[in-house]
């Protein structure tokens, strides 16, 4: 951590902060660049959150220097994580694909595309049983009909399946079922329920929110990780752009980049990102040639009946061609 | 809503958006814009949700034309929502200040700033007993505790006060002690909590979310609203920009343009904008030019031994220099 | 081309923007959404720019609905566009890959790159005789020179080469010398230097403004297809994000969507978007897995002497390795 | 200037940094952070343009500290430029306004507004005889036959005028003419004409790119001074959001920022940042209250005849009433 006094600041504001910082063990230097007086203040990064060094009188601004959570950082482990999900293990080389619609609405729907996606090679069911939508007026999920709808269907094709879980209050409820929980873009910063996953034993996605800056990101999965629970899978679903051509702006660099900062598995969700079939499959295939762990498609065996995202939604056959596809590209890239 | 069809669109595609759009009970109307066919399908914003347009084959996007809640939007109420908060009106007129320390600390922090705020005319205390933190690391509030010294210095200054919830079980227990609650930036798309907020009769203040469009953030207000809830203050907070000089980018322009979409009063929060103390005058006197409902001001005694926001906290006579110069700018836009 | 009336709009000012749209020969249809009067002034995109709809009293908003340019957009010519440079052809297929320094430093650096990626399989040197720096006092070119020694690494290893043209003064210069001219993405949105490069016969690369929309961008290519000159090869090379965490967000959704809205060449620059050479191999494999027509990718001898960039330059054996693994990529994705 | 390195960075790669800092001049110190390797090499901003420091193996980023230009920055000259146009100063304290239509497009239409902007109290007249357009089928300004109007309304209106030069080569034409040129946000990292207009004696007016950091803007303010002219208006306009309520989000906070950074003026244009004619008014009184030394007023006799951004302009008694309503809020800020 470095502090930079302001141009103004008195000899007594930069001992001040000098003193606090020496008060809290760390190695202190002190520099000039261009006549501005600059505090090194380093051995570690925590002390960022032992005062409110902003505050100090005469600091100008505090520029942070090393990056990444304490527990799921490539700093203090050095070897990936793998996280099983059933039977399937996410990071251990292979590609994975989680596919499925993205709301249950019926269990004619969810056995149509369970099915479809189980032929095609997915080894993951999704399908949410509570929806977060952005309005009040559109349908939010089936509740826990969906949960024993999607266990029928582990039940009839093998596939083990994740589900969204929304209010700290279902936790207990959803990990009942699933095999996996996932945490929504738009509840990346609800740290009661990032607490709540991390207390219980089932693997957890946690997506990336919508303008959450990497850091951040990686902050929210400390708060999971923080309660015990590190079988985290990350999950880059696009983020706010300016252009809204598309949805979302799927960020590629987000991958390589979060598996060089973490020792977690990343996976993209060109779905959700793209907002548009027609663009599935290109981010599909991008995902994978720029590092992925897997990817979650969103089928659904009859999209513009669907009640949340049809637009976004692969017919099954639409699916199939993208796993034909997306093996060639993993196989390209040396993974299975 | 309009709904543009692919350059590739057959006849039997177009139909069949028409022939939805016509069971919904839309006006239908079919046009042309440099050859690509264009379907008109009005009547009512509701159709939007009613099914999924962007998935029908043939359609390349949905364009949205009206915008605003049903509940919260201008076009349905056209006079101003007044909010009750204790004894003091939001949006009636005279600029109102809602100051205090981000979170509450201790006993003596809290009074301290209380009294002092109270003196420079201040309308409402804020104070936090739980407080949403980036890392899992920092500092997460008092909880229970704190709400009781709130609650005391509500008795000893005479002011209102409110304070933040996080997780929807805290809703009762939080609302048993403030006179407001605050829904923050992290929790503004998290649909338990909104709900939670909306079936209680405490006012509610509802926090722009780091990257919401002015959409998003009324569509929040919304799911409040829908509860039964309409005492609803919006609070614009800066936005997440591309350039880190300042914390977020505030955006000024939502004051105008919300209180024009809706009937919800407007409160501008100069100090999370700019995470940084001197631009914290500046920013709340271009509020009150811009025309907001009144502005929330950080205030510490002690900004450097503060345990989160430090940097951003006046010290209690610059907030009180905040208050003189706040009245002569609120004296020149006709508001006392 | 849709104009969404004020809720408080008159009768007369509806009839005004009708009258308007009338005498311009637009097909005028008039519907209502929840109460508010939509007009939908259609046939052709360019009506748009014939009256500022907008000004119009009682206009709330005027709603684009077609996109994409007249010459450059895919609703006019739908077979993709070959752009041939000196005897490479880009578009018609396979990936083709342009490489080089980001500026000529001397002949020596120049010529030991050129022989290198010639070497490892590139098609096109790159290497700038002119650059955009951000800071006044740095590095700004080596101008006329830098050309003369592109032009004699051209006779050595037989690939044409790029250079980018900052002034419009310079075109003819640039021209007279390069086998294809560069706009660079501070410069998109120059008109002097866009019509002037579209007034010369030489193919041009667009690079994509820092925070251009696709619309913006295409635009731009009009401009230079307006003058005549449509071998146009559009550049995505990241746009300016939120998180600093990389310089710029690559935006591999605008591979796909570019080739959709327009018949042009898209092609990638991975080394500007992420500014750091471990970014460059993973974000080069995505754009060429999501349909990218090519890449350009930084090399140099000796990055840490470079004067410009040489943070995001690879070594020529990296290169070499990024060549191999482009070709596995490219051919899984059915291009050789 | 602090350098991060790799986590498995090696001692060598560690001396190879240190040895080229010392041989800059720099003073170089050494520390670690959570086991990671930072060298803190400063003394002077210069040395960041010194070496690729990012490119040197083994190092993972670079972390800038001070900031600001080395002409225009506020480290060098610390009482404020007053810039002086015609008889007008722009930043000696008294907010000055510049209004007029955005781009001239008769004689009729420019007379009537100069006249009437005189008479409300405008200081500066606007109109601009070369506009640089978003599609190249719009109109693109009158030339030099508009210039020529402009002096003539100088010439009966006694006001100064400013006009935006778009190619280096009608800088001396522009100049020839106007007293004030302006640099617009398309062009703001044209070097090529930020060159051409420091070389020249009129003051220049710099609008802020629209994806520009801070640091970017005065940097291009640098390119300027750096020929030599250093009387330079810098004009916040809005900057590219992810919301597209409105055109562009007026970035407030730059206003103090900016002048505790530079020692050049600040003025704002509210007009383009909005886009739309509503919330002028508010944002023009923000500007003011926020400590801008000016605002720059689109106002047109006829706005929905105009050729160029009818949508914002303000009818002449609109602009009265603006004007009203600025001096107010001057006044309670301590300004005339």
């Amino acid at each position: 951590m470095i502090i930079l006094m302001r141009p103004d600041a008195t000899g007594d504001e930069v001992a001040q902060v000098v003193e606090k910082l020496g008060a809290l063990g760390a190695d202190v230097h002190i520099s000039t660049e261009d006549g501005r007086t600059v505090v090194n203040g380093t051995t570690e990064v925590r002390l960022r959150d032992e005062a409110p060094w902003d505050a100090f009188p005469g600091v100008e601004r505090v520029v942070p220097v090393v990056r990444g959570g304490r527990r799921v950082g490539r700093q203090n482990k050095s070897d990936n994580t793998v996280v099983v999900v059933g039977d399937v293990k996410i990071g251990d080389g292979p590609v994975k694909v989680i596919a499925g619609p993205c709301a249950v609405e019926s269990r004619e729907q969810l056995f149509a595309t369970a099915v479809a996606v189980k032929t095609s090679g997915a080894h993951i069911l999704r399908g949410d049983a509570f929806k977060p939508r952005t309005s009040p007026y559109s349908f939010q999920g089936l509740g826990k009909a969906a949960l024993e709808i999607m266990a029928e269907a582990r039940s009839t094709t093998g596939l083990p399946f994740v589900a969204e879980v929304l209010d700290p209050r279902d936790v207990d409820l959803v990990g009942s079922y699933a095999d996996m929980l996932r945490v929504g873009t738009r509840n990346m910063s609800n740290h009661a329920l990032l607490r709540e996953v991390g207390r219980q034993p089932k693997p957890v996605q946690l997506k990336r929110g919508m303008a959450a800056t990497i850091e951040e990101w990686i902050d929210a999965a400390e708060y999971i990780a923080n309660e015990g629970n590190s079988d985290i899978v990350m999950v880059e679903r696009g983020v706010r752009g300016f252009d809204n051509s598309v949805r979302n702006t799927l960020d590629i660099s987000a991958v390589p980049l979060v598996k060089f900062l973490t020792h977690l598995p990343v996976m993209v969700d060109p779905s959700h990102a793209a907002g548009r079939k027609d663009l599935v499959l290109p981010l599909a295939l991008a995902a994978v040639a720029a590092g992925a762990d897997g990817v979650l498609v969103d089928v659904h065996p009859n999209p513009y009946e669907a009640l949340v995202d049809g637009g976004q939604a692969l017919l099954p056959h639409e699916f199939d061609a993208l796993m034909s596809e997306l093996r060639l590209v993993a196989a390209a890239v040396g993974r299975s």
